[in-house]
């Protein structure tokens, strides 16, 4: 039996991770969860279903109405509030596997909780590598704490590695759909709504990683993850625009083999590999891959030009200062913004340039050099979106 | 210093496996080579250059002429004649790794011989393993010895499958170009030429395997290969046309997971790795493969009816009897028929399907039962081919 801990059980990963533990009941055993205040309903029906021995929620106020939901079925069941709940829950005793599914720099917190707890993470919050690689990654070897990437295309590179290391590796192949933009011109692109961002060709996700592969900050931000995951140079991982979603990506060895991994395009593959690492279990959930009936697998070079935000990513990839805190930090903001109708679809690289500029990055920075980044990247953005505005 | 001996070291195998040995002086020493009797001149320039301990040839005669073509170059080299020299070979005592390039059942018995001696087998023959896997698979595990497969498709799941074990597996996905044919009406293949079924759309390789795959019968005898060294159910294993060969095979996990190997179709990069296994080591000889540049990978289902050998292979691809040895022997009796002009293309399947159904199998056969059911086969396909012909 495995115990698990879920950060963000209410969002699409968190889903997809009960979707799974409930398929597999004998050897999974939710003891945690966390969730935000969106949807308590569902909060509520999730602790019905799975009797987790410890609920976290942001306020006291969330708490309140989520014991009203629960009413008699709250009994045996212990409820924390705010980062001090998050914590509880990233580290409870009995968990042996996190799954950090919070979205965004808020999962940098109780993700290092984990590692300190020693955790196993299965990692669905790519921001707290980006932002906090130089300091996440030792912190983790000094507590013996294995991160397991689910993401799918670092999912894909952990698998297609197997026993290798870095040291065998000569390239990681990035794999990205292209979005719902691949084929757009510039000019098209300009005037993006979001409804046309958030229409993914191939994926369901929460909305943020879904404007992030419309402008393909995401693939950036899986460069800067995979850097910190495999211990690769960043000018060693290439991105290839693959519309089709079916080889999630691959590492190439100093021999010249590469090696790959494919599936349908669900979440729940990775979710469910990195659930049951180091063990292959049979899963009813994730649908099969029939190759034969593969029509065909494309490859394209990703177009910087088109899309700016790869190339701003990039450009910031293999810095282990405050820089990397910054693009994501300041992403958030001009994404949630685009997403609330405060700035057009062409100001978001335009923004987090002018960000990165303004920035006088910090040298091997510790969790508080990177807090203090991403606090200040935050403001600025504001600022930035304000001076333009008026 | 890694130590090789090759049987058949001027086929293609064997020279691919000196071209590499070359660039890697400082790790890899041939210390012995054994090779038939059709290109002396080309067996003495590899003496010359490599200069092995030990040499083989078929005949008293061959030895002869070869040390004419020497000269002053053969001192310090010991010359073995027959099987006695090809045991010889393969049992080298400083040899490690044993490549067996031999072509045909011919293999069998010095593939055996290095096994008993306990040598890590690099398996281009796969005639071995197709008619006599049940004896072979539990006399390797009797002496430790270890068999890396060359042949792309089985480097390619050996590649895959890692650290991985049959129990993890649901599914293996092999390969197949699809050959010269793939897109021939039944009509069109009837009437090929000798000089149609030799010209392959990717791969380099000898003329009968050439044959084979414009057949299709190589995939049939890889699925008997693949069944023996992955220990795998026969009906687990799919063949799937994918005319680029970039994707050199695949298993499927029971999670749904597919891993695959991908490369230029060259056989020094199979070589290459089971020369090294289970070290990477850079390679300057294999050329790279850049996925950017792919335009595009296809899949479709084989279609037996135009290839009704791969569908002959399958029948008897579960059976642990002499069958397997019978279906390979008959094949091989077929193939150089057609090539030396004595058969049509359409009378190979013929041919083979009538000696499978005169057959008594032999159930758990020993070494000698299987070669008994080659010589029978041998014979049997003679009988037909001449009552045929008359």
């Amino acid at each position: 039996m495995k115990h698990i801990s879920i950060l963000g059980s209410t969002g699409s990963i968190g889903r997809q991770t009960l979707d799974i533990a409930a398929a597999h009941r004998n050897s999974l055993k939710v003891v945690a969860m966390a969730a935000g205040n969106s949807n308590l309903p569902l909060l509520s029906e999730q602790i019905v279903k799975f009797r987790p021995d410890l609920v976290s929620v942001p306020t006291a106020a969330d708490a309140t109405a989520l014991k009203d939901l629960l009413a008699g079925e709250r009994r045996g069941i212990t409820f924390l509030i705010g980062d001090e709940g998050l914590d509880a829950v990233a580290s409870h005793s009995k968990a042996d596997t996190v799954v950090t599914g919070v979205v965004g720099f808020l999962g940098l917190k109780p993700t290092a909780a984990a590692i300190r707890a020693g955790k196993t993470i299965a990692l669905a919050n790519k921001e707290t590598l980006v932002a906090a690689g130089a300091a996440i990654m030792p912190l983790a070897r000094e507590h013996g704490s294995r991160i397991v990437p689910v993401d799918s295309e670092h999912s894909a590179i952990f698998q297609s590695l197997g026993s290798n290391t870095s040291a065998d590796l000569s390239r990681i192949w990035l794999t990205a759909s292209g979005g719902p933009f691949r084929t757009w011109s510039k000019k098209q692109i300009a005037g993006a709504t979001i409804g046309d961002a958030l229409k993914h060709p191939n994926w369901s996700m929460g909305p943020k990683i879904t404007i992030d592969s419309a402008t393909l900050m995401n693939k950036g931000l899986e460069v800067i993850e995979a850097r910190w995951l495999f211990d690769v140079e960043a000018s060693d991982i290439r991105v290839v625009i693959h519309p089709q979603s079916i080889l999630h990506s691959a590492v190439e060895f100093v021999d010249g083999s590469i090696i790959g991994q494919m599936g349908v395009p669900d979440m729940r593959l990775p979710i469910h590999f990195a659930l049951f690492f180091p063990d292959r279990v049979y899963s009813e959930r994730v649908p099969r891959l029939n190759l034969a009936e593969l029509s065909q697998l494309t490859f394209e070079e990703p177009d910087i030009d088109r899309f700016p935000c790869l190339k701003l990513a990039q450009s910031v990839a293999a810095e282990s200062n405050t820089l990397p805190a910054v693009l994501n930090a300041a992403n958030e903001f001009a994404v949630a913004a685009f997403l609330s109708e405060k700035i057009k679809y062409s100001q978001i690289p335009e923004q987090i340039e002018q960000v990165l500029l303004n920035h006088r990055p910090v040298s091997k920075p510790n969790l508080d050099d990177i807090i203090g980044a991403d606090t200040w990247a935050r403001k600025e953005s504001k600022s930035i979106m304000k001076a333009k505005a008026t």
